[in-house]
């Protein structure tokens, strides 16, 4: 290839300083080092990660930045030491890695790999703790291991899950955040069995996700509950069986739902990030075994809180990070199954626009009607 | 025999008032009606639970009651359509009901039996929703479905566990609650396996109780912690290998943990019932597994909070009540291990006395050497 082991300059889109809009640049990007893989991003979606380090409100957000991790994109080259992917290869860049060699990859128990955390969670490559980015000499800073804003990223080996290359990358890239995680969180760390009543929280891509896992778990019941009457009749379609919107009622939505499901539901499944939701959630179980799984991802500093008796009286309280998918396995057995048309991608895709629009695609992620919005980075 | 069908005037530890000591009182204690069991109480220990109803915190306490609810007896009679014991049959009473019917008993999930709650909730009887203990006419409130500080008591058929005649009750008694509490929490709750990292915050009955089961699982490490350093000696011989005082830490206790673990504990029970040591026991926890079982009982109207990111990164919070056994089905096999010297029993009583000195026992409780005070109710 006539790039490999060059630098690249190519388009990204920029947040230089927090809530300002992104800025497409021509961004230079630094050839993959040992245990590194350089990725053409083709689409990339926008998720509320995103947005909130963009907001300036993640007290660990760093700027200047390239934002964006879900993502589809095909290999462009490979540092020393990556066997797993060789150029050509289709992939999906996956913010949480997967070593298959540390204490939490070992355990069997989580998809928190640990390897590459030190470097991800501060904006640089583990190999020489630096960017790869840069723009007239300028190092800007990686985000969540992935940075899918721009035309090509380099991530670490450990966070590529090489995908079959029929499989279409404009549709596949949500399966690198939203959809993986509702699905996930049902699946893996719920783990809903048939017969369950379950109550979802916010009906946005996430909350959908839930429903279809929970509808392919067999549960028998599935509300849905948000304060967006909107979202009801698209929710339907993704196995959403009755709904409820808090502002129609006076009482608590704990308490509402307690009495629509004769003493709680089976699982519930927090998918907004409010706080106070995450206690209804947790509140509206069934006493003995009601579980309830926090997916939204709350503002820094924001705290949950219950009286005890709610978990002494059985409630289990549990959250997921990516649904509990480990990633380089799972990702590509999920684009399988999207293959087999066991489960739905194409339906959360409401909005398509370009690289060059995505401050257009912000202000559409605050609209209702809006899922997830995919950007062709090419054009 | 002589007494049934007929009312039995016997001694009781009647708590008149909030916080006002106990009085010996004569007691007439009705016969069983139907689905009820008279009990000859012969030894009863005190539990927390009693002495916080009987300060007047509790807001569903009643007065006047007789408390009391880890004791063992001997059936004296039984009401109508009582099939499972018989007069002579040695027994546990257990706050905890065990119907095998409700949707709490069939659900296979939980041992929160909800047949006779309506009830014992508000110290009456199911049958007539009328107490069958009274003093000159008066009633005298029931107390947890058990109301063992008395020479006779009456309890619903779903709340005796049968056991072994050969069984010393004045041992087995505290298997009615403490001791059976610490074990399921390992066993039941938290299902600990071989290996695991376990952290015990309260070195009490309860406490000594999770190191027992702990051990008996193959736990690695057992820590205790309590900020009662003469616990630490009684308890290496209930399993606890390390101990650490928090008030030797100017750290938070749930940073020394995490610290002395690389990164935290597998599993941690509290076994006090305060909330910030509730938190703090959740995020000593390890990150993509940790479990955090609450098991002591805090003041009503308090709150557990935490940063929902704790939950979201794999630790998972629990509550036990009861250890999550199935009373009439498991405590008389709490009965077999014990007499087959598989648990500890006896190491757990600290003190022996009377009915009639029960408020000494109550002193007893709070000093630090007093693990359990077994009572001799008929001398
Ligand atoms: N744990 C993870 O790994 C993970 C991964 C991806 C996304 N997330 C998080 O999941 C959450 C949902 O993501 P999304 O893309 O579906 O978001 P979204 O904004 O599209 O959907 C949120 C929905 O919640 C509804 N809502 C808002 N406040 C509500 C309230 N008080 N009661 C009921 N409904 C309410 C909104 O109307 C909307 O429909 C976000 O917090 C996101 O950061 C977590
Ligand atoms: N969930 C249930 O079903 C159930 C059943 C029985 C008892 N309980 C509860 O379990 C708890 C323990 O019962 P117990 O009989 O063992 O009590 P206990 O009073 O004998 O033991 C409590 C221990 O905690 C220690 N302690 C107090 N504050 C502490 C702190 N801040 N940090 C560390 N250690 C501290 C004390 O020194 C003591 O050793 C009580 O709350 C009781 O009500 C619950
Ligand atoms: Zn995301
Ligand atoms: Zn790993
Ligand atoms: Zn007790
Ligand atoms: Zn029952």
């Amino acid at each position: 290839m006539a790039t490999e082991a060059q630098v690249i300059t190519c388009k990204a889109a920029v947040a230089w300083e927090a809530n300002k809009p992104l800025a497409i640049e021509d961004v230079l990007v630094a050839p993959p080092q040992a245990g590194e893989v350089r990725i053409k991003i083709l689409f990339t979606a926008l998720c509320h990660t995103d947005a909130y380090t963009w907001s300036g409100k993640d007290p660990e957000g760093l700027f200047p930045c390239i934002l964006g991790h879900e993502a589809a994109g095909i290999v462009e080259s490979v540092g020393e030491g990556v066997t797993e992917v060789q150029p050509g290869d289709h992939v999906i860049p996956c913010y949480q890695a997967e070593c298959r060699e540390c204490k939490f990859c070992k355990s069997g128990k989580t998809n928190l790999c640990g390897k590459v955390r030190a470097a991800t969670g501060v904006g640089i490559m583990m190999n020489d703790r630096k960017s790869r980015f840069s723009i007239n000499g300028k190092p800007i800073y990686h985000f969540m291991g992935t940075s899918t804003f721009s035309q090509y990223t380099v991530v670490h080996d450990v966070s590529v899950a090489k995908i079959d290359p029929k499989a279409p990358l404009e549709k596949v890239c949500l399966l690198g955040c939203g959809v993986a995680t509702g699905l996930g969180a049902v699946w893996n760390t719920a783990k809903v069995e048939a017969g369950s009543i379950v109550a979802i929280f916010g009906l946005g891509t996430v909350g959908l996700a839930v429903a279809e896992g929970a509808k392919t778990a067999g549960a028998s019941r599935i509300i849905g509950i948000d304060i967006d009457s909107k979202k009801f009749d698209v929710a339907k379609n993704f196995g959403v069986t009755e709904f409820v919107n808090p502002k129609d009622y006076e009482k608590p939505i704990q308490q509402v739902l307690v009495d629509l499901t004769d003493g709680g539901v089976d699982y519930s499944f927090e998918c907004i990030g409010n706080v106070s939701v995450m206690r209804a959630a947790l509140e509206c179980c069934h006493k003995g075994w009601g579980t309830s799984v926090i997916v939204g991802v709350a503002a820094s500093g924001q705290e949950i809180s219950t009286r005890p008796f709610q978990l002494v009286t059985g409630r289990v309280w549990k959250g997921t990070a990516f649904g509990g998918f480990k990633s380089r396995s799972q990702v590509p057995w999920l684009v399988d199954k999207y293959m087999k048309k066991e489960i739905k991608v194409d339906e959360y895709i409401t909005h398509n626009l370009t690289l060059g629009e995505i401050n257009k695609g912000f202000d559409f992620m605050h609209e209702g009607s809006c899922l997830r919005c995919v950007l062709d980075t090419q054009v």
